[in-house]
């Protein structure tokens, strides 16, 4: 997508210097800024650091992490030490394993010699699948944004961001919006700021602003009076984990919106790659563990001082704090799932028909 | 309550510099400085800065305003233009208005020269009476939840802050749980950070902190998840303005959690002293005008940098937000009232039986 009117992807390749240039989202909406990851240790940092976040491209990023690995040290041992370091980065995203394991499978009786190229192949090979799945994704969204009421501005409530920053371009729960905007349709976008990490406010009005998208950042206790209100049309939001029936695990406090939308009927969408979708449990309550991260991205924030610079304050004087990172959205909530096989019923039923397509 | 181990009320009159002195919240948790109000403007400023917020303390520092006001100029005049600055400070605090019709009641009929001296009677009065009122409401949720389950700690979660500091003493919300430490039962109270302002973080945290009550913060998107996980026996928190119906106007995104509650099978109080129920208006969603704040409070915020000096940082970059400051949570979300004459049912009928009471 745009950014400062140039095309960008959050990830690619370079082959002349063998190293990945990934944006720093750790640095938006105040700095853009590209940095190049080289080994496996800056893999794994900018993942656990979060300077890449979003399911989708944890997965890639960690694909090429294991790819450029190998091109150090091609060893069965050097690939299942880097596994386990990369898999430990962050425990909720499945598709962070689901994107090693393509690249395992891929190098599996290869000679030695030949692997880092052919892991590199396939982590280059998944980058384009990402663009076009979630293109599709945002076809699949727009012809559903094309039966709302047109009369008005559309307004879009979205939590977190599962924009393009989250995938290699596109994104998931935003790919509908982009392909709205283009398609001419009048859209207002309401942003979660999504504290702790405020990865709304930062980095979803980030891109909406870059493309020209009218959007609105509001506090995340504000969606329930707008839906109340009559000011929200609809809510569309990511996932990094569903369950085979349908529940979605997505960022902290995505359970509260779907509530409030179920309580004001107004549709609640999520929308994801298949690749999300982890076949093997039914229950998220029960089943999905949840990450808890540094209690420090609830009792200090950073932003921009009046010089410009990134400067981080203390907001809690002398408090404990935990840091739930996500939670999990029954089925029962949620209209559909937007994927790039079409849209599904978030249910089992509907869900097999979606892994036989597969 | 306490303070650095020493008693302090949130406002008192100092009647040999004739003014009143309050803590300037907007300050903590960093610092704590109590501050003098003496000129109208610098009441006005007070309330509409938030250095006093909260409904009850709200109305009782405009009643001091408009007391000292009339030492100045106890013309009808003045009365008349000092009541219209208070009332504009904050639109939606039905006992600022409750407040200062007491004040004028008490005075009313009076010679000039005694309306000032009556009008600080009054004022004073209120003082007493509130701490009294918000005592009272902590003995009767005290009552209820003495009949939880003790054989574990009980988990209370709160939003924003209806403490001692929203009020003159004790609080609404945290009174029952400051009785209930009291009374020696084995609480953990999880304190929403409330943005945007923060005053779940700053201030119920800070309260908790100095009485020596167990408590997490937490962001408010996470009440969902740890009440879907058994982690919250009871939701507590205060209002703004209640309808005769029993909907509840409170800091925005009371409605969010209040959702979650009801969809867990918690229970979901709101304490309250009856000033704050506005008897003329049903229907909360369509009658109470909810109050917008500058967008500035979401886009940008202050803590305290590395150096122990407060500090403003900006979060947004170049988007748009916006601020409503209250939402309403229907009666159909709220398992009681607690009011300083007893616990009521969010309904018109029972609340009738507490207006029969006053």
């Amino acid at each position: 997508m745009q950014v400062n009117g140039t095309a960008h992807t959050t990830i690619a390749y370079d082959p002349q210097q063998q190293c990945v240039r990934i944006i720093d989202q750790t640095l938006l909406p105040h700095r853009f800024e590209i940095i190049p990851l080289q080994s496996l240790h800056e893999f794994c940092a900018a993942i656990s650091d979060m300077q890449v976040r979003g399911a989708p491209l944890i997965g890639i990023t960690a694909a090429y992490g294991l790819a450029l690995s190998l091109h150090h040290d091609a060893s069965a041992a050097n690939e299942q030490a880097a596994t386990e370091q990369l898999l430990a980065t962050r425990p909720t995203a499945v598709n962070l394993r689901w994107a090693i394991t393509r690249v395992q499978n891929a190098i599996k009786g290869l000679a030695e010699p030949e692997r880092a190229a052919a892991a590199l192949q396939e982590a280059e090979a998944m980058r384009l699948e990402d663009s076009a799945t979630c293109e599709a994704i945002g076809e699949h969204g727009l012809s559903m944004l094309q039966t709302l009421d047109h009369s008005r501005p559309i307004n879009i409530l979205t939590h977190c961001n599962a924009g393009w920053l989250a995938t290699v371009d596109w994104g998931t729960a935003l790919a509908p919006i982009y392909k709205a905007h283009q398609a001419g349709l009048d859209i207002h976008i309401w942003v979660d700021e999504t504290r702790p990490r405020n990865q709304g406010a930062s980095l979803t009005a980030w891109e909406l602003q870059q493309q020209g998208i009218p959007h609105t950042v509001i506090a995340d206790n504000t969606g329930g009076h707008l839906m109340q209100q009559g000011m929200v049309d609809l809510c569309l939001v990511g996932s990094d984990r569903t369950t085979a029936s349908g529940d979605v695990c997505n960022k902290i406090g995505t359970y509260l919106k779907a509530l409030a939308a179920s309580d004001n009927h107004i549709p609640f969408y999520v929308a994801l790659p298949a690749s999300t979708i982890d076949w093997e449990i039914d229950d998220g309550l029960r089943d999905i563990p949840i990450e808890q991260r540094s209690a420090k991205e609830v009792t200090h924030i950073t932003g921009i001082n009046q010089h410009g610079e990134l400067h981080e304050v203390q907001l809690v004087a002398n408090s404990p704090a935990c840091n739930y990172a996500f939670d999990v959205t029954p089925a029962r909530l949620v209209s559909g799932l937007i994927t790039e096989h079409g849209i599904y019923q978030a249910d089992k039923i509907s869900l097999q028909g979606l892994k036989r397509q597969r």
